[in-house]
């Protein structure tokens, strides 16, 4: 007898599923059952139809080939039964049936499985901020919400926008309102950098930084208090620092796993609340599996279990879900989060633990960070990239990458190249070795990755004697301490016309002849473009018993990037 | 004492291991030498600098900060001997002593070492053909060859080109020549594809169609016999089958490890010629390393030694060299043989083994090739990715993947990710899982390189019965077998008003109930756009018991560029 597939969720992992399941098994029974009208759509695409990227909201769920992923088309092409606008209430794990109810008329029906799916997702989470529920406020919860904010996009009734929450969502929506509404947009995250959960503070600076350059007002460690209505249709968001008037108010503070049905049905959930899943994807009852956001996965590089709600990791889950329901034995051993971005010109990416994690979770980490040309120098059109690299300082394990550059292709390049390697726990050696494509116009003889490694190595080695650029700033203006610049005359004159004295310049070619000049008894950051003079010029230093350096990883390039004023 | 370090070479590896070494120990006394006035140069850049995009042949020797890397340069920034226009003409291993040769008066001297690098790099091979030295023939040795070369462009005089050898530099020039200079280019090669040691011939078809749309005329399979000179200052090419008139001829048939010291000082070559270095760097005397273009390295994929001239390697391995002289304990362990290159338009890359090698090296290799775009479909200016993924039938480990498309950082970033991973042995499973970063304006949610391994996966389970483009075009030439094409109809229209009844078009959504009309009795090719519709049309017909269909793998796509006047 046809074996009888129930699949509740009909996004992302959902569809996947049931389309690899079919190709595998031609009689199985599949059924995708979802609470919407509107059905297997890429989620991630809201931000840029919302922003203007994408014109129509159909591209959102139409196929490669310009054909609609309606009911029609599951039916029809795929040989698959949907059944929309039904919400499932109840599993029966004993009777192996699902009880579902039709959203449009009430009626409700119980529906057998042999083997069941629970693709059900996430929902946006409404943070108890009094003034959350008013008709201004929008999550992005689906399309549906996407249409509504577009089109007051389109009417010409925002002027003023405020997001909380500076996660990827946050970042993505706050760029679409700015960049083709021309929108005065607010962006507010209560910790002290944007997208906390994925980037050390000194990658997060830079993307601040451009932000704000592209005209977002970035508001930092301040909470929400209250949202509250003004006049006919503003409102009005009180945080701990300011008050900012606005025309519509988003709301990115995160995700939950939708998990209510899976835990009435009596299935584990996991310490981060999601359902808990083996590495074959099954829960608890080895009759139901579930993927996507819905889960909680292995973090392969800290060993915890995490959320990590994203459309690439659900459709990959989904391919192994249907190989396993088939009798095959696939498995997903979990992620080490990699992620990518873009915001506005930048490329941003990031795979492992950001330093902050990293220390959490009991390791001892270091890092580099690097500013380096994404081509060979030489070759034109070459953009800086900025790395951070991060090891456990006993094993010399990578533990992460963190990267951005105007090139996001080549930013992904490098961030791509070491996620992959994460999950087989490799050194710093490795990083330094590591053999990506060389070629003039796409990578410099010594690939950024290997000099991120190199410089990493280096501090280990205690050659390298580090500052990051953040830090930098923060002490630099103090007040005290001096920058020995090793660049030339020029370069170096308008920084000595606005620092005076506390900005010492010794071009690299004349340090050797000049070490008498160098003070020996304050503490002396040595700056150079991006970094590789200065590091020289502290090991020259060295040699010459002068050891009161910091050497200001990623060198002015970083500086500029951390803080545009500084200059 | 201070150590004395010799260093032979002054070009990527040599200076590399003088500037780490000098980092490293700030007592050694390091003495670099090299045969020409010019050193440290940007080698890869040479036809970058024909071509134009690099204006100045100094930027080939400048630092990143613009400083002309001189013997001045070495002498008071890094601290470092440079003696140029010397040849070192023997090595006393016993005496640790090389004797030098001045180039400009012809004396003589000895100089000792404590440990010696031969970074002697690679000369062009002159292939045994009549004519190879006419004055009109140029390598693209070195600088000097490379400002002989310009200096005829820039003249005005040169109209037409031959181009000999379809390696790399080869392709490369040919594009410098054509692009800026519009000069009417021959590229000859006697395999019977280009770039025959680099790609398998699926996505060499796709670059060598490009070079032709470019207006370079490619000729493969043509042994090239003699060179003779017409007229005042023209010559003629005459290959197997064509005669080629050109005002200038350049030979890229290949370099060849330069290892005349080193044999002569009775050091140990290896099988390739090259000189034979373990994991540390050190050649069969262990007070004498050698690296670069002059040694040669365990492929790491195959387990058989090569030749790899890339200056990327090259800088990696000076930096280990330095570090072992210095008493450390590093360790290079070969090489995957990464490489990617821009051509006109076109990024391509690849790592490991072509289906040729592998199958050489005595794998039973099997290949998936995909079409696919490189964002998500519904972001604009997404580009199609070509990737062909080889793997081991018996093991299912990956040997190899060749990649190209229109944005070249994409085609790398799908390229390197695979690479890094080779060294690790992993199998076509970690491909289908693999985890690189995702965002709609740089990858789908399922990216290509996770299709080309579900592709893989599919046609080593059987699943997906593949004909490659090429192999598809070659059959279908021969005229009888027929295409049943699962496109729309206005896609198939022109086809069938081409091809005829060989065209068959059933849309994929009537396939299901439109199987009686399909031909069971005659070999079927099944085509889409991009290959994943005709891949699940096989597998419906295959449910239905036809089971002579063949899928042409990456499609129309695919299909179009091997063959642009396919339709």
């Amino acid at each position: 007898m046809a074996k009888k597939i129930l699949i509740i969720g009909a996004v992302a992992l959902g569809p996947k599923v049931a389309c690899r399941l079919r190709r595998l098994d031609p009689n199985a029974e599949i059924t995708l059952l979802d609470k919407d009208n509107i059905i297997s759509y890429g989620g991630c695409g809201i931000p840029y139809y919302v922003g203007g990227d994408i014109n129509d909201l159909e591209d959102l769920y139409s196929t490669s080939a310009h054909v609609l992923r309606d009911t029609d088309f599951f039916t029809h092409c795929k040989g698959i039964t949907v059944r929309t606008q039904v919400e499932a209430i109840a599993i029966d794990r004993t009777a192996q049936t699902v009880t579902i109810r039709d959203l449009t008329c009430g009626s409700e029906e119980v529906l057998p499985y042999d083997k069941l799916v629970l693709a059900t997702g996430a929902t946006p989470i409404r943070p108890p901020v009094p003034g959350c529920d008013l008709p201004q406020v929008f999550t992005l919860a689906n399309l549906h919400e996407a249409e509504k904010i577009k089109s007051l996009m389109t009417s010409g009734k925002i002027g003023r926008a405020a997001v909380i929450g500076g996660g990827a969502i946050g970042v993505e929506i706050s760029e679409a309102m700015t960049d083709l509404w021309g929108i005065e947009t607010s962006l507010i995250e209560m910790e002290d950098q944007i997208l906390p959960t994925l980037l050390g503070k000194c990658i997060a600076r830079i993307v601040k930084s451009h932000l704000e350059e592209k005209g977002v007002r970035v508001l930092i460690d301040e909470k929400v208090k209250e949202i509250t209505e003004t006049g006919t249709r503003g409102c009005r968001v009180e945080t701990s620092n300011n008050i900012i008037e606005a025309d519509i108010v988003i709301l990115a503070t995160g995700v939950r796993p939708s998990t209510g049905l899976a835990a009435e049905a009596g299935l584990a959930l996991g310490s981060t609340g999601g359902i808990l899943v083996d590495r074959r994807l099954r829960t608890s009852d080895k009759n139901i599996y579930a993927g996507g956001d819905c889960v909680e996965l292995r973090n392969l590089v800290s060993g915890e279990n995490m959320l990590m709600a994203l459309g690439s990791l659900a459709n990959r889950q989904g391919r192994i879900i249907a190989t396993n329901i088939h009798g095959g034995n696939s498995h997903f051993d979990g992620t080490v989060g990699t992620f990518c971005m873009k915001v506005f010109d930048l490329g941003l990416g990031k795979a492992g633990l950001t330093y902050r994690q990293a220390k959490e979770t009991g390791f001892d980490p270091v890092y580099a960070v690097i500013s380096q040309a994404d081509h060979a120098h030489f070759y034109p059109q070459s953009e800086l990239l900025y790395i951070s690299l991060i090891a456990d300082r006993r094993s010399r394990k990578i533990l992460g990458i963190e990267a951005a550059g105007k090139h996001g292709e080549a930013v992904k390049a490098r961030v791509d190249t070491v996620a992959v390697l994460l999950r087989h726990g490799v050194t710093v050696d490795e990083i330094c070795e590591m053999e990506a494509g060389y070629a003039p116009p796409f990578a410099s003889a010594m690939d950024a990755v290997n000099n991120a490694g190199n410089a990493l190595d280096n501090i280990l080695a205690g050659l390298n004697v580090p500052i990051d650029a953040h830090d930098f700033l923060n002490r630099f203006r103090l007040g005290t301490s001096k920058v020995l610049d090793t660049r030339g005359e020029k370069e170096a004159a308008p920084f000595i016309d606005k620092y005076g004295d506390r900005w010492l310049n010794i071009p690299q070619n004349e340090l050797r002849r000049r070490i008498e000049e160098i003070p020996r008894d304050e503490e002396l950051y040595l700056m150079c473009d991006t970094g590789p003079r200065s590091y020289e010029a502290q090991v020259v230093l060295t040699t010459k018993g002068i050891t009161n350096t910091l050497n200001i990883q990623g060198g002015f390039a970083m500086v500029r990037m951390t803080d545009p004023e500084f200059i």
